[in-house]
Parts: C-alpha cells; structure tokens; sequence
C-alpha cells in the first residue's frame, strides 16, 4: 500500500506532479504550505493588511476561506467573507447555507450581498428583462459587488478562489480569440486603481481544481458541490478543460509551469489604458459610465450603483 | 452526388468551414483567390518586387511556388525560388529532386545551397559535432540562409511556405511557454530591418494543410511526401495538433479564425528590442555575434557567415 511520503502512514493521495503521496493531514499542510507561498511570493497579502475573501458557497470558496483563516495568525492579517447571493434558485439557496455554515464554522465575519433583495431582481430575472445571457450579468454583477465591498470596507485587496485549472483554461480560451487584455487580467496580483479599483488576489493559483477539492473534502469543509444551472460547460471550455488534462497526463506538472510563467509574463500583454471613473457611481469604467450603472439603469429609475456603496459603507460604519 | 458549389460538376472537395463543395479546377481557383487576398490584404508583395520562395521540396513548398508562379504575371512581381540541402541522407536527397522538378514543371529559377558542400558538414554531422539537437541547428541554418540569401540576391521578401495549421499550433506550444516573443513573430509578414534582415512573408497564412496537399495534389505538382526523419512529431505537438483538430471539428473555421486574429494583434506582442549587427557577417545578431557564426565557428577554423553572402552576391553578379 502506498505511504505518505512524509510520515509513512498510508497516503490518500498520490501527486504525481509532485512525486509525492500524502497522508490527510500531510496533504493539508502541503496545500497550505503551497498556498503560502504563493502568497508571498507574488506579494499577496501583507501585515495587517483587510483581506475580503469572496465566497460561492462551492469547494474553491472553501479552501481559499479554510486556509486563509489559517494563516490570518500566522502572517496577521484581518479576514472578511463575502457571499453574493445571485437568487438562482435552488443553487443559490443552497449555496448562501454552505457559506454561511462556512463563516460559522470557521468563526469569521460574513457579509451577505443579497442581488435580489438589493436590485429588485435576481440574476435570471435581469437577464431576461436585459436579454442577455445570465452568465454575462452575474459577471458584471458580481464584479461590481466585490470591487463596491472592498472600496467601502476598506479592503487591501478581495481573494477570489480560482485554482490553476481556472486561469489555465480561461486564459487558453481568450488566447485563441487573441484578447491579451484579457489574459493580461489572469495574473496573482491585480493592482488597484486609485479610488476606483480594489486590488484583487488569487490565492490559489498555483493549486490544481483536483487539489482544492480534496482539501476541503479533507477538512470536512461545507461546501455546495452542485454547478450553477447556467453554467453549463459549454463545447468550447470543455476541449480546453479536456487538452489541458491530456497536457498534464502526458507531462505531469505542465500546468503549474503554464499558469506560474503567464504569471511571470501577465505584465507584457497590453492593457487597456484609460481608466475613468463611472459618472454614476465613482469606481472604475472604461466608457465614463460602469457596465453595473449601465444595466442597472436600464431596469431601474436609476443607475444603482451608488445605492450597493452606501450598502457596503454602512455595514462598514456600524462594524 | 455532391457537386461544386460554382459549376455543378462532381465534387472532389467539401470544405465544410467555407460551407463549399468544389471540383477540382474551382478548388484550385479557390486557393489561388485565398492566397492572392491574404497577399493583399497583408501586403505581402507589391509590384516589381523580386521575391525568393523558399522551398523544401514537401507540400506546403509545391503550393507556395505553384500559386505565387500563377500570381506573379497578375501582381507583376518577380519570382526565384531556393532550396537548401540539409544532406539528410534519402530525405535531402529526394526533397532537393522534387525542389529541381518543381523548378523545371514551372520553369522558375532556382538556386541551391548545398549545406554539406558549403560548410563542409551536414546537418546530422554538424548537430553531432556541436552536441545539440538537428532540429535546432537545423533551425539556425535555414535561417541564416535564407536571410543572406534575401539580403544578398536583393529580394524585397523570402516567402516561406507555412500554413494556418503550423501557425496555429507554433502559436499554441509557445502560448504555453509563454514565450511572447516568438509568437509577435508568428505574422503574415515581419518587416525588414535595415541591411541586417530581410523581410519575411507567408502567403499560404490562411490555408490549411489539407487544403495545401490537395492543391499541390491536384495541380499534380511535383512534391516529396516524406517527413524529415528528424521531425518526430514529439507528443506535446501532437497533443496540440489534436486539440486544434477537435476544435476545428467543434467549431469550423475556427483555426482559421484564430490564425487571422493572430495577425491582427502580432504587433501587440512584446519585441527583443536590441537587434546589433554580427560582428563576422554583419547581419541580425542579439548578442553581436549571431548563432550561424557563433556554431559555424566552434565547426570550422572561421565562422562561415561572410562565406555564405559570398556566396549568393556571386550568385547574383552572375545572373
């Protein structure tokens, strides 16, 4: 039977990436040891600094809160969650539980951005009435929560969960329809922008999908597994999803190397340059007025931007 | 029956992509339109612009030479076609029979650079002599040639044969190198630099490799078939070549797509700045010696550069 490299107990998990095989709790600590060095190494997260983590309610929201909690003591930074609540449905439903089991469960501060409840209508229903694709208005929707919640709540920076499979596939597939803004964005560290952007972290970048899975299988994290109803893979993302895991079979480790050089090379691909700030609200737009403001007035009397920032503002003053 | 989408006869071809069927006379029209369009659309060649083919002897080769033959009365351009002998045993030697009979069918000037005669070594001898892989002192040596040849015959372009698939899928495998670079220099056409590097253009951008066989094919154009025994598709391009094959399926004309969105933002890719001149030859080096005189000189007593622009400014006094 195959044993834990470290202690010798038998393994679960065999890296072969890694050349190494892990007990439960060796597995862990190499995810966190990984994680922690990512995170000094692209200069993530710094002393005392307010880290705001955004959570689905999926596995990725999991580890990312189940480990940074972890090394809140240990490098001393303060933690804050953060759950948009989409109003999917049964997904979304489900997904608020997971979250708010997780912030309990690890004893953190969860802020709940409910979509449905602040802008009258939920991710489906701004769809329909904007026909649009939901998966383009969540973008924008969430998006928008997360940059209005780190602005107001004073954040150094918001965490987002995406593993290496994420930013590996994401950045194969806009290289083929050559946006490099795009994969220009795919980066550990994306800067702020004056008083218009928070700065954004990836923390688990270098952590393959398999890995945060099992991490917070490992840790009896709760988590929703199910996907959003919307998100179903389409063609195109699942032959990315599906070379990218021949890629890796064939030359274990290949990945990791991909997203760590594009992580290396992500400030050479052009970026777009005038950043303005949204006649509406304030934060970061390309066109003088922010893509939130832009639907949100198409729905509403008024664009609602301001109104998410007040929200935020608020729950920051009575904190 | 299928039948041509212009004149009714049978069909030989059903390009899906283009949603045509073709017979063979307006399949190979329709080659030859692509290829006059990429040309002008690139601005690959103007008029009374001398213009040097470079030819192997395979597919791609036949194509290239065949079509620019037809266009250069239309265009009014000025055609020499060259072929370098690797000295690779069987290959070289039935690649440069099919480069002679492919001069002679068209009745084309051609001019040979006899690698092993030249330099006193083969390619397999000179990669043995060097320790280094044949492919990559293969790679230098074309280059080299090709580039005095350019410069030294006083061609405005070297035409090389490259198709939408060996585009795509360069492209691809330094994508996830991220070698930024080299895929800025994976465009229909890479301009001059003053007297150190002649302009370089690929007229056969927007043809796929079928559809380059079944030209040279159908035009009953003298080609060898055989890969380079060095060539050994590795598994990594392998892999690559599959995936973009599956999405081609997937998704007609997205390679072709893909390689024409590469063309636009090629110029967006970051550059080696410094270009200096060979301090032996005097053409494009990085580091002011340039790889041929750096290798040719560890082989040889001299780097055999200035040897080579001889070589072709004798050439061309003689013509």
């Amino acid at each position: 039977m195959a044993k834990c490299s470290i202690c010798g107990k038998p393994a679960v998990v065999d890296l072969r990436y890694a050349r190494r095989r892990f007990c439960a709790e060796h597995f862990i600590e190499f995810v966190e040891r990984k994680i922690e060095r990512s995170i000094k190494e692209y200069k993530m997260i710094g002393k005392r600094d307010r880290v705001i983590a955004a959570i689905s309610g999926g596995k990725d929201s999991a580890t990312l809160a189940g480990v940074l909690d972890r090394l809140r003591d240990r490098i001393g930074f303060e933690l804050i969650l953060l759950h948009i609540d989409l109003g999917i449905s049964e997904y979304s439903r489900k997904s608020r539980e997971a979250s708010v089991r997780l912030a309990h469960r690890l004893g953190l501060e969860l802020v709940i951005f409910d979509v449905k409840e602040m802008l009258g209508y939920s991710i489906p229903e701004m769809a329909l009435r904007l026909r649009r694709r939901a998966c383009s208005v969540c973008g924008i929707v969430k998006r928008y929560v997360m940059n209005a919640a780190g602005i107001e709540l004073g954040a150094d920076s918001v965490a987002t969960g995406h593993n290496a499979d994420d930013i590996g596939s994401y950045a194969l597939k806009e290289f083929l329809f050559q946006n490099l803004e795009n994969i220009g964005k795919l980066v550990p560290v994306s800067e702020s922008i004056d008083n218009l952007a928070v700065r954004k972290i990836k923390p688990l970048y270098t952590v393959y999908e398999k890995e945060s899975f099992l991490y917070s299988l490992l840790r009896e994290l709760p988590y929703y597994h199910e996907e959003c109803p919307h998100a179903r893979l389409d063609s195109l993302d699942f032959t990315i999803k599906e070379f990218l895991n021949k890629l890796e079979e064939k030359f274990p480790s290949i990945k990791i190397q991909y997203v760590k050089m594009l992580a290396r090379k992500g400030s050479n691909y052009p970026k777009i340059v005038e950043a303005r700030s949204c006649r509406h609200c304030g934060l970061l737009s390309l066109g003088g007025e922010c893509s939130f403001c832009r639907i949100t007035r198409r729905l509403r009397k008024s664009p609602a931007g301001p109104m998410v920032r007040r929200y935020f503002s608020t729950l920051r003053n009575h904190s």
